[in-house]
């Protein structure tokens, strides 16, 4: 059994959907030897969040940061609002969206469908930078 | 420690929430000896998604088809619509629902509450087969 | 390899979201001794649900709230209305915050951001007591 871990830091990045894949893979040495095992992510903040999502097609991701804006109205009678009118909507979409993904492994490789990335969402519209918890699990080959 | 993983396809289904604990269960020859454990249930796609919820009232279901559409329209100003007016509301609903699953494993067993099953959510009008990968990781009795 | 698993019970909570960090950690007697691991923490129930978000002001658990059952009407056209109007809301809440969180551990700690608690999210008007599955996993140094 095999365990690996460690915390990156994503520069502050626009409120929106952002691909972060092969950020990610880039920082995984060790998930060629893996023959089967997870990954696991986390962000440790409570106003940008992960997902998994279309890869390909940016508009996707414009149009998930337009639905987003849609299911949590700036504009709700908020209470904590004295970190500005973004920050409750953030929270919120944070938890909607969640803070951390666990990805299977096969093989030395993700399992990911053809389709699928791994979506970095700023829900803040001056965000700082963003860390990152990686943490792989697994047998060897 | 224990390692078993297996990619399953579920046959095409009907846009909507449909249980599939018994498939998933099906396929797990090697549950009944994991003393504890974690099943990591992933589904390769990004227009269905996974959940976990009520397992007898198929009326639990149709509402939750029914909620999903209120709070997704088919309708906001998507850009992303050359593949249909179902396919962007379907990516932002994985995107909520989520396409992994985690369930605690005990003395042989998915430590699922008592009304509590899996999910697959259908969010296509026109579904193709869905791919889900299933990690079974734990320590024998 | 270390697994560590207990289930907690968490007694009757009003409708809100409520912190409950501290009563997990009460509970991870071998949490200190893993130098890598995750945590995962399961509730066992299909209309309450699991969330990571911010632990300092009350007012962002209200404005949570206040969020969910905008988000989530009451008052949508449910067929499964049998155990009362806030049952099927509930139910959907559950499916959207999710029902399990993955926690990285590191150096004997989980690795949460500075602003990040676990929420235990109530979404029935009169709850019940909830079941709670920690499954702790990892390394010892």
């Amino acid at each position: 059994m095999q365990w690996f871990q460690k915390t990156i830091v994503i520069r502050p990045m626009p409120r929106g959907c952002h691909l972060i894949t092969s950020q990610v893979l880039r920082e995984l040495e060790t998930l060629s030897k893996l023959r089967v095992g997870v990954l696991h992510v986390f962000i440790q903040h409570t106003s940008a969040s992960l997902s998994i999502n279309e890869n390909a097609d940016p508009d996707v991701r414009m149009d998930m940061e337009l639905a987003l804006n849609h299911l949590v109205p700036d504009n709700l009678s908020y209470v904590h609002t004295l970190e500005g009118s973004d920050d409750m909507p953030a929270h919120i979409k944070s938890s909607l969206m969640g803070c951390s993904l666990s990805i299977p492994i096969s093989d030395g490789a993700l399992c990911l469908g053809t389709w699928q990335g791994i979506y970095l969402c700023e829900h803040r519209d001056h965000a700082e930078c963003r860390s990152i918890v990686l943490t792989l699990m697994g047998v060897n080959s």
